[in-house]
């Protein structure tokens, strides 16, 4: 491991310098070399499918472990997005001269060796190999063990293309000792890694973010709230609600509490309840809802819970004051939206809910690289420091000050 | 400890969102404040001093302890010139429209809780407590024993103005338990502080480091270089060599190591010999420098060293291949110099080497918040993430989205 991670912190030295060019031409060669590797990697994946059969995965998970041909040709596509890229190294992000006439420019540089930990998905690793390569990052990565061959096979087509290239393959690597206590280790050589980004289960994350000496950037549960407010435009409101829960129910960005103002609960729940009902969707609500639609009580433990499911808690407050006390209380930091035609309210919503995102009159599903616009994702962080809600390929990297004199002492 | 910790964080949603004219009020009136209740901050000083003197503590550390009129005097000018800065909370980052037209602003705000962990001088708890309060941020702050008295004293007198401005005494506050126990139990109060700030000891920092589940920003050791090359202008070289040694030598960004070009070393050498001669300072030299100067014959140990004191190790080197990979192998991150009028070997310094501030023709002794320009310093991060070499008061902010729709879902 210690021989691994030395390495690995010496390719970083490699990478951190080569120009952006170079990093374009050798990701598109990535991403052929994944095309013309197809039946190697298809062969690995019936391996880890056959093992998915055996231990009885569930249909989700063997969906998300599933590669065909037209998946790995999306993961190829994906890899020439990345290498189109803006060049996120170099950036001069401020600039300016002190008063000693230094000229001092602050410009994006790579952050170095970048653990990852994720799950299932084999396409992540080809992803995040390339999104760490283009800014000029190692990449170690621990993908799940019901992925194993499968992330073999993809690690090992980039690491021959790198080699090709006269590049060390510790650029993109997976975490030789996949177990418990590789990560476990791992986590804690700040000497040589610089950042984790666990991506998976709360219980890793917990374990990471407790345990890590490395700087971690977490992705996090996504306890979202859309709140209704007595001057939104119902028309919005109701197709907002709607599409905050239904779209994607099992994803991070989606509703899990509606929160109604008492004076437009009456015109505004029994029509969403029509249209959840519809939508197949499981209501629990409040004492005070439940005077307008049909659900099952909510208990305390609704307000504090990620369904990631067609599930929706719905209570009704007393203005935008309980909104933000709820959200404040119950909220965990990600994406929180009003509903409302009222500049004040949007205004105050705006200022004093603490999330990454605060919406006024969207669906928090934008919450998304993507749709962001940073055009590749990483994930979305649930951090405060470093980087917060979407991240982009701009996410990985740091900076440092270049400082040109002409001599200057103090 | 837990009820005082809720009520620090509960506190974090009052300040976040004061508006700049009153935090500036607030904070002149702590720096009159100051003033008024001089007596009584002497008094509590004196009590520490005399603690010193019976603990037979150090000059340096009773001059670091020690307050007179003068010096609350400057303390509550500090506070002033806080009082006087751009309002950091509100700044709009970036902005933009996506595909879907919503409108997107990243907007720095605080960090919301940060416990600043420190030494000695009463001073810092003014300094830090004004620049959490500034930026809207909670804070949360931990002194040394030896100045208990005195910090105690100046955190009362700014709780009192926070107080009588109808606000809660927690938005500035001493940690109650500054047992070992007590820091032990604050690192790890990641529902509650967000940020911790150690600044003092390498074992401290270990500590915290290692034990921390909050993220922490380090202010770490400076083990800084200053390189000759070949094309160094020799006099230039000179003056920066004996400023980077010579002008604090007790500080982080003061020259640990001198790397000297081969080339050049025959010229440059004896010169430096003699300047370095009349500042008293002790140099530590490799076989090849001992060709040209007297001086202790430098161990292994010397390059890893930071003497924090008028001792140098001095080093010829083959080039700026091996300076660089000196500087990568002994060097802390935090600020290395080349002396060069070459524009090649200029722009592959400044490119190559992994440091928060790397130099040209310049000493590293600018790696300073008050001499880059940020009007207050917090201090200087060796931390990649978050914040990277002087801290002024933006860094004790985050950011968030504020995005602006008009109805749209996904």
């Amino acid at each position: 491991m210690e021989n691994f991670l030395e390495k690995a912190k010496a390719s970083s030295a490699i990478i951190a310098t080569l120009d952006g060019k170079t990093k374009s031409r050798v990701l598109r060669a990535m991403a052929d070399a994944l095309e013309q590797e197809m039946d190697r990697i298809l062969a690995a994946n019936a391996l880890d499918m056959k093992a998915a059969e055996e231990n009885d995965l569930g249909g989700a998970l063997k969906d998300r472990l599933y590669l065909d041909e037209k998946r790995v040709r999306a993961m190829a596509e994906s890899l020439r997005q990345i290498a189109a890229l803006r060049e996120p190294v170099g950036r001069v992000l401020e600039g300016w001269r002190n008063e000693a006439d230094l000229r001092i420019e602050k410009v994006s540089v790579p952050i170095g060796v970048i653990g990852v930990i994720y799950e299932s998905r084999p396409n992540v690793t080809a992803d995040v190999g390339a999104l760490c390569f283009k800014s000029g990052n190692v990449a170690i990565l621990k993908g799940g063990k019901e992925a194993e061959h499968s992330n073999q096979a993809i690690a090992e087509v980039l690491q021959n293309v790198l080699e090709a290239e006269g590049l060390p393959r510790e650029i993109i690597s997976l975490l030789p000792d996949s177990s418990r206590e590789g990560v476990a280790t791992l986590i804690k050589q700040d000497r040589y890694v610089d950042l984790i980004v666990p991506r998976g289960g709360e219980a890793l994350i917990r374990y990471v973010a407790e345990n890590a000496t490395v700087p971690v950037v977490k992705h996090d549960k996504g306890l979202c709230h859309t709140y209704i407010h007595t001057e939104a435009d119902p028309d919005m409101a109701a197709a907002i609600a709607i599409n905050a829960k239904c779209d994607r129910p099992g994803v991070c960005n989606a509703m899990e509490t509606l929160l109604v103002d008492r004076e437009i609960a009456p015109e505004i729940l029994p029509r969403l309840y029509d249209l959840f009902k519809e939508a197949g969707t499981q209501l629990r609500a409040d004492e005070r809802a439940l005077e307008f639609i049909e659900a099952a009580l909510a208990c305390e433990e609704d307000w504090d819970t990620e369904y990631l499911a067609n599930i929706l808690a719905v209570k009704v407050v007393n203005g935008i004051e309980e909104a933000i006390a709820h959200i404040r209380r119950h909220g965990s930091g990600h994406s929180e939206a009003i509903v409302t035609e009222d500049y004040s309210a949007a205004e105050r919503f705006l200022d004093e809910v603490d999330a990454a995102c605060v919406y006024v009159n969207a669906s928090t599903r934008f919450t998304d690289g993507g749709a962001f616009g940073f055009g590749a994702e990483v994930g979305i962080s649930t951090n405060k420091l470093h980087a917060r809600g979407p991240m982009g390929i701009d996410e990985l990297t740091t900076y440092k000050y270049k400082i040109y004199g002409k001599g200057q002492i103090r």
